[in-house]
């Protein structure tokens, strides 16, 4: 897949793709939206119609005077998102608006380790490439279920990761694939494919809390993932619950991943089987339980499964409540696999934040499922890279 | 004080402005930092002349051919910053570049209502004026003691200041003072005065936490003020620390401020009086104690005096840990009338947070006290009032 796609060479071609990623303009309004004069402006086009990024597309409609030329980001241009999980590889390919062309699945263990993961996810592509969704990739973004270096595009000490810890994510995928990688951990790259076509399309500043193995939180500052100095930002997993609780593998105790973590919800689910008729049955069936068992179970009545989920949602809800007098956000986005224990588990978020976070904060505070699902991942990976490459060298 | 003052036109003219806040440039450097055509630069510092915003100042040191005019902010250009507390009220005059020129403090109660306290404020201007730092201001800003809605410059709901409720702060003082005036509430001011003054100056992102007789929260995100969706962003007096605690005035069970804040700790005083010789002697003469008894107490080594200061140290702490967690700050700063309780608060701040936050977020994370105290509020306001005078209109 080697071929060097070519980038935006200034602040002002970046502004104009990145205005052009919405939708064709015409150069009329192209100049007026970016303050360009219309030297400078054709000057630039022009040069972005070489470069194979841009292209004419017919007359606007006329605006009184000669018909303006419309121009449009060039059709053949492409993203690709990735989006490792702990058991699953995803995979999307975009064109520059970053609508989904094509897209595939499929099950993979990242404790295979990083050679194995980024082989499948670029064999992935592969096959999306021989269906003749792409010739090149413009960048692709990765995110993985771990912390991550933004900055150097390398996994930082992931806990469920062995033999990832940084190593050089961006910089073999570029190669692989002959383009501009940049690579995020999972929970951001989700909030961003929020902020991009779901949920927060409106919304500045808004809180993406992924419940799943692992509980961490996207936190978006004025339409931009915010990271914090050393790239940990919404880590909330270790935020405590109180002192009294299980000890977590951080080791410190009463952490918000010990009580409702996926390891954790299992373990309470195998401890009530024996008091639940449904979870005992699967359990001795499979001989595992998991947060869908519990799902289930729930809905079918289950009291102990509802008991765990109520229980489960209840700290997730204490400590979101901290977060939310804190950071006093536009919207609360809940997601990932134990969220699916759904409208039981809001229900429960939703009563002790409203009851215990500030009056003015929640006055006006939205908190939903989210209704993306599993391809937050990968619009939100592919957006991250369009950022990167369409902004300013 | 009424006398209109000029405003920038345009965000070149703006954009300059703040280049000229930082120091005197020449016309080369200015054309070269600010990315302006010769003829434009001239063409905008010229109307600032007029303006009466900007001064020549002699040439500049020759680069090679001829010398470059220098030019500064105009000499006579004024800021005021005043800070509210909930018993006293400190002013301070500052030039174009917010070097302090002036200041002034008196106690006056919060409670009197808006009219007693802005009248004195504005006194307090009034005598500055009468020694000759100002003809004119340029700009003011204002700090209280409670919630503000920043965009409609009123205080909303404020606990601690009977009558301020949405009282047109901002309109009625600008009318005083014949300048435009921004309104926030005293923690962001104080956060401000560090990041331009203090020591969060290098700092992008970095919380400023003030215990006193609330507690509160400064949030800065690359270098700005983050307020959140309605204004009560750094709330977080009302986070738990746990379901057991005293009831707080908020109706909730074990918030920080119940535990911690001015009230609490003279309440937890009183109640440790009589194991305490130092405190119950203060107690007995004069009638009440309060935070700076407490640190008075503990400096003698009372022993009930550095118990209520580490148990409050904790609270402080785990509070801190979950935010430094989810925030990753660059720096916290710890400051307020319980600050002053000095290194041994903050060595238990330290202690707490340094083993509960993530590796990751404390590697590099500096908890200083506040080296700024009292001046941190009227520099950040007069900050806050310059950056809106200062922005494109």
């Amino acid at each position: 897949m080697k071929r060097i796609t070519a980038r935006p060479e200034n602040p002002h071609q970046a502004a104009l793709l990145r205005l052009l990623r919405e939708r064709a303009r015409s150069r009329a309004e192209l100049g007026d939206v970016a303050e360009l004069s219309r030297s400078r402006l054709n000057l630039e086009l022009d040069r972005l119609v070489e470069l194979r990024l841009v292209e004419q597309a017919g007359l606007a409609a006329s605006r009184g005077g000669r018909r303006s030329g419309m121009v449009r980001l060039a059709a053949t241009m492409r993203f690709a998102g990735i989006d490792v999980g702990a058991t699953s590889v995803d995979v999307a390919v975009t064109d520059g608006g970053l609508e989904v062309l094509g897209r595939a699945s499929e099950p993979c263990d990242v404790r295979d380790g990083p050679v194995a993961v980024l082989d499948r996810a670029t064999e992935m592509l592969a096959k999306l490439r021989d269906q003749g969704l792409f010739t090149q990739l413009h960048g692709a973004g990765i995110g993985v279920p771990g912390p991550v270096s933004f900055r150097e595009g390398v996994p930082v000490a992931p806990p469920i990761m062995p033999g990832w810890d940084r190593y050089p994510v961006r910089e073999t995928l570029g190669q692989e694939l002959g383009c501009p990688v940049v690579v995020d951990n999972d929970v951001n790259i989700m909030a961003l494919g929020e902020l991009h076509a779901g949920l927060a399309k409106q919304v500045d500043d808004f809180l993406f809390v992924k419940i799943g193995t692992g509980i961490g939180c996207g936190i978006v500052v004025d339409g931009k993932i915010y990271r914090g100095v050393s790239g940990s930002a919404g880590d909330i997993g270790h935020i405590r619950v109180d002192d009294a609780g299980p000890i977590c593998a951080c080791g410190n105790a009463g952490c918000l991943e010990a009580y409702f973590g996926g390891a954790a919800l299992a373990r309470e689910a195998t401890a009530a089987a024996e008091r639940s008729p449904y979870l005992g049955e699967r359990l001795r069936r499979t001989g595992t339980l998991t947060g869908e068992d519990v799902a289930a179970a729930a809905a079918l009545g289950d009291a102990e499964a509802v008991r765990l989920i109520r229980d489960g949602g209840h700290r997730v809800g204490l400590v979101l409540a901290g977060l939310v007098s804190f950071f006093n956000p536009g919207l609360v986005i809940v997601a990932g696999g134990v969220a699916r224990l759904g409208h039981l588990l809001l229900a429960e978020i939703r009563s002790v934040v409203y009851r215990r976070s500030l009056p003015l904060a929640t006055g006006n505070l939205p908190i939903v499922l989210s209704e993306l699902g599993d391809s937050a991942g990968v619009i939100g990976a592919a957006r991250l890279c369009s950022d990167h490459v369409f902004s300013a060298p």
